[in-house]
């Protein structure tokens, strides 16, 4: 199986890394950045790079995508004409329903799109901080389309497990977007907010302990690619900072009062809930 | 020098622990729970362990307090005929203007209190969860009142980098609370809001990655003790959520707007700050 990896940033450098080890050595790579690409083939990842799809799209049978969500659509629409007859395509994108609708648009139908989500990711760019690790243990989903062939969603579905991921889960591109927004990009959203609410010019590097710095590490953000992320997923993200400006204004009200009954009884309810996770 | 400390959980535990380990063995324990000081005992983390302070308290050279906010108080009321003629007490409360000035009220006149904040914590409680570890490489901060004497100041400064601590720093009270209501309790807040803000009954930990991980940790909370700090310190915690809360506009108000440049520029402000730290 030839498999061509279209973006070697932090996931797609990890994806290369991680088919290495499981034992997958007929891997290419695409990527912009020719010193990338250079670095890829030292390091034994890819047979060999392109800095554009038309001359070893023809020949793959897997094409792994982990472009930002609009570069996967000009991806496509760049080379509708060059892929391989009943060629499976599978991306990172971490935002399904908009997305998928704009790439089904646009699809050859005689080309499998599976539309996967790798939950793994690091707050640094560029192949340099690749790793096959950040796949260990993690979550997969994959979020089915009508015209997906079983056999194509399997293929993605075992490569997964062969590349280290512990569960794959196969949802609906709507609940996949639900739950991201809550459990990925709401976070993100309130450690943006935290750590830009800091006045300038504190010492606030003295007065840091673990909290500050789990809170605020993935505030260190690539901004290209979660403005992205955000806009395309907005109602669902703005619906889960609603709720979650619900509970903080349940926080704020017992403060204002002095009512230590609602503040511990809003503690246990969290910590019940962390326990649980 | 005979050192008591008052208060055997997880941060009181630790203290015993690294006294331990930094050669320091006429320690003697004070806590309500029985089985707690037979562990600490066997651990050979205390020479003996007692449930009041009447006894010990009498010929104690440090005493540290590892207590709420509310018991130090009761136990300096309970004891303040039982100190020992020019006795240093410290402490390791999480809020200090409001604290010192209900202890400072109380405090007999031959007993120097040098209030402290050793910056470290975990999110478990009790002597099991005790480890020296945590004192490691951490901040220690110490907020002088002018009834200190400086060789009691040094005192603790030189016994905290001694059990493990980085860096000691002396500042005022009025200045700590500003500076923990944002770095630690507004992280805390936003944990607890966050992880309670999740919608009954869905699969939520299917669809987690580092990042919900790494931001509800804390949200495991010791109800007691940070209801009685986020109140002890309510102004500065209010201000702290206030600005927050102003930042979380720009985030939803762009989002709103479909307004990407916003965005980026939020996203860039973040990282910035946070790869400074």
């Amino acid at each position: 199986m030839k498999i061509v990896v279209v973006g070697l940033g932090v996931i797609g450098g990890s994806f290369t890394m991680a088919l290495k080890e499981a034992g997958y050595n007929d891997v290419y790579g695409i990527d912009t950045n020719e010193e990338t690409l250079v670095k890829a083939k030292k390091l034994g990842l890819i047979k060999e790079g392109f800095t554009s799809g038309e001359e070893i799209v023809k020949d793959a049978d897997l094409i792994i995508m982990s472009l930002y969500p609009r570069l996967v659509k000009k991806f496509i629409t760049d080379n509708k004409d060059n892929f391989k007859d009943g060629a499976v395509i599978t991306d990172a994108t971490g935002i399904k329903k908009m997305f998928i609708g704009h790439i089904v648009e646009i699809l050859p139908s005689n080309i499998d799109f599976v539309f996967g989500h790798p939950m793994a990711g690091r707050e640094k760019k560029g192949i340099d901080f690749a790793t096959s690790e950040v796949f260990k243990g993690a979550n997969y989903i994959l979020t089915p389309v009508d015209r997906n062939k079983e056999e194509n969603l399997k293929l993605i579905e075992d490569l997964a497990y062969e590349i280290g991921f512990k569960r794959v889960k196969r949802i609906n591109p709507e609940y996949h977007d639900e739950m991201i927004g809550f459990t990925s990009q709401l976070p993100h959203a309130l450690a943006v907010a935290l750590v830009n609410s800091d006045v300038e010019g504190r010492d606030t590097g003295s007065f840091i302990g673990d909290s500050y710095r789990d809170l605020t590490r993935i505030a260190n953000i690539n901004e290209d690619l979660w403005s992205e992320l955000f806009l395309g997923n907005k109602e669902n993200l703005l619906m889960s900072i609603q709720n979650f400006e619900n509970e903080l204004d349940k926080i704020k009200y017992a403060i204002k009062d002095n009512d230590i009954e609602s503040l511990k009884q809003l503690f246990i309810k969290s910590t019940k809930r962390r326990e649980k996770l």
